[in-house]
């Protein structure tokens, strides 16, 4: 036991380092446009064809074979989405609306509100004078056929989600999604719900796990288990998805199994104690590709760490850039003194100005829970003395 | 046809002001904690126990009935989650784990770092002081019971959601999400995945907006139509969610039926032109609760009026405050020379040294989508001259 509670502490940049040496992007799978939503994209995309894929009309107007044409007359209509291609010469015109195909032979297009009509005939208002391509989109005017328009490891956001649709594209290929399971355990739980009992405790870190793998728009596996020994070990040998997260049990006493556990099961252990408060105890152990974290069991630790470390090989893991850590803004607060570890502290951020102002939220104790109820930020260490940036991710 | 053209455009301002006095928050409804993150809760949460809901130890170690103890015998071992009461009296201890209900009696807890144990006794370390209270966690200490613990309009974050399960509540009282209904209109429209055709236009447009709402959690029926009156009037006649996108057909030609459709369906038409760009042409109008907007087919027109005036009716109906424009720094850059409408302008943030910087994403026309791959923020109008300041919605 001695080896155990004196072992060296991991610092925060030897996990990071760790865990981006462990954690390699999933392989591509391919999947429909509206289930890629969060994901990243795993092979760069080129586009198939043309885009525009078709010379067409900017506007609601008339499509001349001049650029100074007298009275002409108007020798069909084209509406959008028509794909039978007309063909405009000297003397006439095409009434064409906004995305419709160009007639053959256009030089350019007048706007309506540009153009007198009268009856079968139409000319330019007195002073209009156009020029070659006006109101013309022309085929591959924006990329051409097989231009790369999102290279790998891009975000696939709503805006890129248009981008390929328009394309034609209805899939694409994406880093294969962590599918994550999570455990609470400790005989104190109670599920949420139950009635409550002196002694025994709500579990709030699998709810909160779940939530925040819910806002990744990821898969959540749930157990909680009180006879911890048998049935951890079962849940560990039998594990088999990509991430494991152990709630609890994380330290070096009697009754902490996890780390035990994961051993059994094969996980080679990579860190046992991290050096930055709160959260000591946090297990980081491979089995192959598999990954697995023993957590502290205090919600405020609990909650810490995942931003802190697993986020990381979430992200790692959906082949995103890592987050990096920012600066805001600090002005009147300092971190309360510690043990010597770095301490990582909640905040709510805001802008003001053009500048990201953070504002500490204050934690009696590990188990207090009342401060995350307003953070989107997590800070680390403390403010610069004289700039008063902190460092800070931006949750 | 002179009316419709000229008719007054509204303001941005002027449609804000509309929105927030049609759409009110919608009424509550109770979910489990698990389907409630990024939902607003629509009645204040009171603390229904003192939290925490028992003394217990902060630590492993020792707990004494006197702050000062000799050699102790250790009567008692109490484990987390233990629910029977022991007492502890002067000249005794009880041996206690992190987060175990404390004996009756207890002044303080000793670490087990601070202890000697020899066998059926324990001693305290030669200079270790202990005080009244210490490593004790007592009922209440962070909320009584009846506390306010989350304001109506709260955002249920992973934190709420584990402050709430460490209350026991498996419920919570959110204002129910909107059901949105998006239709894409034009003949000239192709689902992603379908043949190329010189003429036709993929709908990228119905992909977005099924990314927009995926984001924000919520649900979307769509709908893609070229036979366009009679399938548009059907639908909107027997529109039974709560927000309606009907996307092309918005303006005031031959082909532009959404304004037809909304008003023989019942809906007031409130706004049907907006003085910003890309966009002009845009119906806003309501039907009792229900709310329908008109917005323009072009792709990058159809995201920026999402985020400008769509987002915010959807925030309206989630109880949620809407968002307001921040300022970001932009510094080498000027709007391009518009029509006299104000212009938004997707942008890309960062942070540097605690100051948010925004990179506009130039767009060549309305049909662009290129820049929205990279978009995460919306900028209007230009730069203050002197600051380089501009407003900005961070999305």
């Amino acid at each position: 036991m001695e080896n155990e509670a004196t072992a060296a502490m991991t610092t925060i940049e030897d996990l990071w380092a760790e865990i981006d040496s462990r954690c390699p992007a999933h392989e591509g799978i391919k999947v429909a446009l509206e289930s890629a939503v969060g994901k990243t994209a795993s092979e760069p995309v080129l586009a198939p064809q043309d885009y525009p894929s078709f010379d067409h009309s900017a506007m609601d107007g008339y499509a001349f074979a001049e650029i100074a044409p007298g009275e002409c007359r108007v020798a069909a209509e084209i509406a959008a989405g028509a794909t039978s291609p007309l063909s405009v010469s000297a003397g006439e015109c095409v009434r064409i609306l906004t995305g419709a195909l160009l007639p053959e032979g256009t030089l350019c297009v007048a706007r309506q509100e540009e153009c007198i009509r009268d009856g079968p005939t139409v000319r330019l208002m007195s002073g209009i004078k156009l020029r070659k391509g006006d109101n013309m989109r022309l085929k591959g005017g924006i990329f051409p056929a097989r231009a790369a328009i999102l290279g790998r490891g891009a975000c696939i956001n709503s805006g890129v989600v248009a981008l390929l649709a328009s394309l034609g594209l209805g899939r694409v290929c994406v880093h294969r999604p962590p599918v994550i399971t999570h455990i609470a355990t400790g005989n104190e739980l109670l599920a949420p719900g139950e009635q409550a009992v002196p002694g025994k405790i709500f579990d709030s870190n699998g709810a909160m796990i779940a939530a925040l793998v819910t806002e990744r728009g990821l898969e959540l596996h749930r157990h909680r288990i009180r006879d911890i020994r048998p049935a951890l070990e079962r849940l560990t040998a039998d594990f088999a998805g990509d991430l494991l997260l152990i709630s609890g049990g994380s330290g070096t006493g009697d009754h902490d199994h996890s780390r035990g556990s994961l051993e059994r099961a094969g996980f080679d252990i990579h860190t046992r104690r991290i050096n930055s408060r709160p959260g000591k105890p946090l297990i980081f152990g491979t089995r192959g590709a598999q990954v697995a974290f023993g957590l502290p069991g205090n919600p405020l630790s609990h909650w810490v760490c995942f931003h802190a470390f697993v986020s990381r090989v979430i992200t790692r893991m959906l082949g995103r850039p890592v987050p990096v850590l920012q600066h805001s803004h600090c002005p009147d607060w300092d971190a309360q003194p510690g043990d010597g570890r770095r301490t990582w502290t909640p905040a709510c951020w805001r802008v003001k100005e053009g500048r990201i102002l953070a504002e500490p939220l204050k934690w009696e104790h590990s188990g207090d829970l009342s401060p995350l109820a307003r953070a989107n930020a997590l800070l680390l260490d403390e403010p610069d003395p004289e700039t008063r940036l902190i460092k800070t991710f931006l949750l």
